[in-house]
């Protein structure tokens, strides 16, 4: 026997902790050459939006250059999705801006600090879900909740990249503090930074729209032209650098990206500081939630495309250690980003060694490339994010949801309007809690049908839907939940009027077909309407009871205590105790 | 036409929000003389009762009597229960003290306008509550919850009287500060209050235990013997009262009540302080749900053996109006009581109206009884509560949750042992959201079986349990459970799995009789189930789905979009799908 397949062994439990030992053993010359190309194009992508995503969170540029060196090698080696490609990514930069500017000012250092301190924080928790199997919570995120949150995000993302755009100061994580400071900027405006950002994002907004067809009308490949179409920032930015260097804009008032420490990623450590740690610990974890999310439906969707599948539980530890890695290089909370994950998958690449290449590009380009960016006008890195963000903006779904499901909507447009107006950690907490809170008020009030006899069959349908046939003498009830403590008192009420209404009633009988589960509380209330029922000379049964419900409430007294039967069926139910339903001939009308 | 009957017409309205318009009707001599005679029993035992549950809220004693006067009459006036008595009770004035010792210290007249200002929020969310008919939320309060919640509040009461009885100083909202504070006393314990209190409480148990049959044996009726059980207390504290002042207990260091002042209950207001409101709104709400479920399940198991009914929406105005007349009338929370209310139910009161006699006897005792109360030892108040209180605990439901079901176990303990440890309000919350987790754990988490025929029927039966006909071409599925965000992605693995693990499959059909929703994530699930098998070339299909979700399904295009067909019956898809499982003669084995 080979002792290292057998489940739990040594061998196997590292193959499962590192996926690269799987991929790595069948690593040929190919595969490296897919790896390299689709790593060159993510590196010409990663480098704006890195720069991007920092000043986004608040941070120096270059923190975003360390934050995709180390967690990228990190993925590499603990992912099992071949093509995502973690760093610092638009929504958790936001939510990381609103966090940190929370606890310090931007530009201190403590500012810089709480930035390492949220990644550890979001790190040590990804791996203490992924140690605790945990992964489900992230469940509890509705897909409303889900679209809600990232529609607002991006609409709050352009907003705060407004400022930029117009050189103007404003600071705010919702619209209701960021618009009216902007709104007194307007007569500070900066024509010739609005004019360099009007005519990048012009640019960026052209080359989605209007250069792939153009490049494809060229006789490019689809796929090649997709990829230019991506690489296009790369240009925008070498265009606008050059002439900001060559006209001195940054004499002129420009804000540029300056000065940018050339070499390594620094060796950082988070701070221990206690009351660092309670003020960070509830963004650590929405940031979290958010960034594995998001992450797993990225990799979900491109891993599906080549019939892979990716582990949930492998992820919430890649991440962790991706994040880890970020707190101890000096950079921010990092998450899988959708667009740089699609350029990777649809360049080519064929393992998560690609993202292993792409660190190095950054790495070369942090070492090399750095002084190059010091022209580098603010307002072209805004109009990159801008344009990128503006793809999440989705109100789709809030149509889609009131025609749906009215709770579902009001999930979504609590989550909008909450995040917007009061801010990404209270518009998603508020999002996730009322979607909870509605569906605990659903369960709490169930559909209780009265069912009977569809005449000529032994189906059983509401009395109110259909024309059926039913005895003053039996109440069929089908209560379309489970039963639990928070509508155990419905039933009881539905019973009571039910009896209060029907005199000659002598037997009550539950179709349980959709009962999954009878709680304690909700077995006391049958218990109570049994006892209120036999007190009134009414029977109650049970019919179509399930399995593992009738294997629990075998484990009561209750089922020895019932005035009624247990039948296997509701037809057979009726069939004992009122025959004349079933024998007598279809009623008439 | 009788327009004063019609629904929403004023005398209808009023009716309805005045139950004693109705009862004052009938109202003869006959029922006269049975208040009378149920009020003049409940007064005997309200006034010691009145007097310990004011000083366990550790407040002036004359505060019990005042909030036993004002609340009553108005219950009389709003209450839809015959037998309720309302007024001080142990487990609010436990919930009382916790949260006027945490904004004030005992003893000064910020505390008593803590208790007040409590009473008044209580009374203005009970009213908000009736307004708003939101009555229902009680329900989210599980029987487990409430019985870990009662027994541990009974043995914390316990506690808190042993420093009366041991005639120390200690002071502590829970056991883990009560209990060292007491173990540093020992040393000081005082002998004669030791021994009255012992004195008492043995005289308080053995009536409960031994009087009662001996009363029987001397041939009074079953119904005279409880009532003379009832009222023993005051025979103890007319003894005690007597002794210590003919032996001057005081003066050898026994705490007695002392001065009340003598008169009417004074008219009084809240404070208005924001502060004060803020800290004491979540106890207020605590408070307002306990005693609003405490009251309801009192009323509700006297009003059953009358055959009567109570209306809870009634109940929380009712006590909506006596807990802001206790605030106006210098009393504290008060709620429904369950000793009290069988006491009067059982000595025969008929109408509301013995509670507002009891409420003018209470009067009588404030204006002439009370300097006769000044030499009554705390020792025997101290007695007459444990004894009490002694009866709420009962730890059999931890036996009986842990055999039905482990859920409902956990919420009892961690209410116990959170209310004990931590204290009334942190166990009750802990308890309530341990709870709800739990249930939206299981929702999470449902139980999927995979279903084959049973031969010879049209019934299908999980293939785990039962011998059934399965065709390697046809998986079906049973969910049950109703389809929400947090079980969507269980679905899916389901699926995914079962897909890799079945090569030979074309269909699979989800049997939905126990899906009794599915909201828009769980949609979005399935259109990506159906994406996802429909590239793999099967087909998904779906059986038995009920009214209302089908109508919603209807007004999304998922149907429009499905890769399989809608069966009215499993058994229908299976014979339309797999006809060779119908059909075949009954496997062997």
């Amino acid at each position: 026997m080979n002792t290292g397949s057998r489940p739990g062994g040594l061998a196997q439990v590292l193959a499962r902790t590192l996926p690269c030992l799987q991929w790595s053993r069948q690593y040929d010359r190919e595969a490296l050459g897919a790896d390299l190309l689709a790593a060159g194009i993510v590196t010409l992508m990663l480098i704006p939006q890195s720069l991007a995503y920092a000043l986004l969170a608040g941070l120096p540029a270059e923190v975003g250059l360390y934050a995709s060196v180390a967690p990228l090698l990190l993925y590499a080696v603990f992912g099992s999705s071949s093509a995502l490609a973690v760093g610092p990514v638009a929504v958790v930069s936001l939510m990381t801006a609103a966090a940190i500017g929370g606890v310090a000012a931007a530009g201190t250092p403590a500012h810089v600090a709480a930035a390492l301190t949220l990644a550890f924080l979001s790190g040590a928790m990804l791996l203490a879900m992924a140690l605790l199997r945990l992964g489900f919570l992230a469940s509890f995120l509705s897909h409303p909740v889900i679209s809600g949150f990232v529609s607002a995000s991006g609409l709050l993302i352009a907003a705060t990249q407004l400022k930029t755009l117009l050189g103007v100061q404003a600071s705010g994580h919702d619209l209701l503090t960021l618009l009216p400071a902007l709104a007194r900027q307007l007569g500070n405006v900066h024509g010739l930074t609005l004019a360099v950002g009007v005519c990048a994002t012009a640019f960026l907004l052209w080359v989605r729209r209007g250069l792939k067809p153009l490049l494809q009308r060229a006789s490019l490949s689809p796929r090649a032209a997709d990829m230019a179409t991506k690489a296009a920032p790369v240009a925008a930015i070498a265009v606008s650098t050059a002439l900001s260097w060559a006209l001195d804009w940054q004499g002129q008032g420009v804000q540029v990206v300056g000065h940018i420490p050339q070499g390594l990623p620094p060796l950082t450590w988070p701070s221990f500081d206690p009351a660092l740690w309670q003020a960070l610990a509830l963004p650590a974890l929405l940031i979290s939630v958010v960034g594995f999310v998001e992450s797993v439906s990225v990799g979900q969707t491109l891993a599906a495309r080549r019939r892979e599948r990716i582990e949930p539980n492998q992820e919430l530890l890649a991440l962790g250690a991706s994040n880890l890695g970020a707190a101890c290089t000096g950079g921010l909370p990092v998450s899988g980003g959708f667009s740089r994950s699609a350029v990777n998958f649809d360049a080519g690449a064929r393992t998560p060694a690609a993202g292993a290449y792409t660190a190095l590009g950054i790495l070369a380009a942090s070492l090399l490339l750095t002084p190059a960016l010091h022209h580098l006008p603010q307002a072209t890195l805004a109009a990159t994010i801008v344009v990128a963000v503006l793809s999440l903006v989705d109100f789709s779904v809030l149509r889609r949801t009131w025609v749906y499901a009215r709770a579902d909507f009001a999930a979504v447009a609590a989550t909008l309007v909450g995040t917007l107006a009061l801010g990404v950690e209270t518009g998603l907490l508020a999002g996730v809690l009322l979607s909870l809170a509605l569906y605990l008020l659903r369960t709490s009030r169930p559909h209780i049908a009265s069912v009977g006899l569809v005449p000529g069959t032994e189906h059983f349908r509401n009395v109110l839907r259909h024309a059926v046939r039913t005895s003053p003498a039996l109440l069929s009830l089908r209560v379309d939940e489970s039963l639990y403590f928070a509508n155990a008192r419905s039933l009881e009420d539905r019973i009571n009027d039910a009896v209060a209404a029907q005199p000659a009633l002598r037997h009550v009988v539950l179709q349980c077909s959709a009962i999954n589960d009878i709680d304690a509380s909700a077995l006391e209330s049958l218990e109570a309407i049994d006892l209120r029922l036999r007190a009134a000379g009414i029977a109650l049964h049970l019919s179509e009871v399930k399995g593992p419900v009738m294997d629990r409430l075998q484990r009561s007294d209750f089922l020895q205590g019932l005035s009624g039967r247990v039948f296997l069926s509701h037809y057979q139910a009726v069939a004992a105790l009122t025959p004349e339903v079933v024998a007598a001939p279809p009623a008439t009308g």
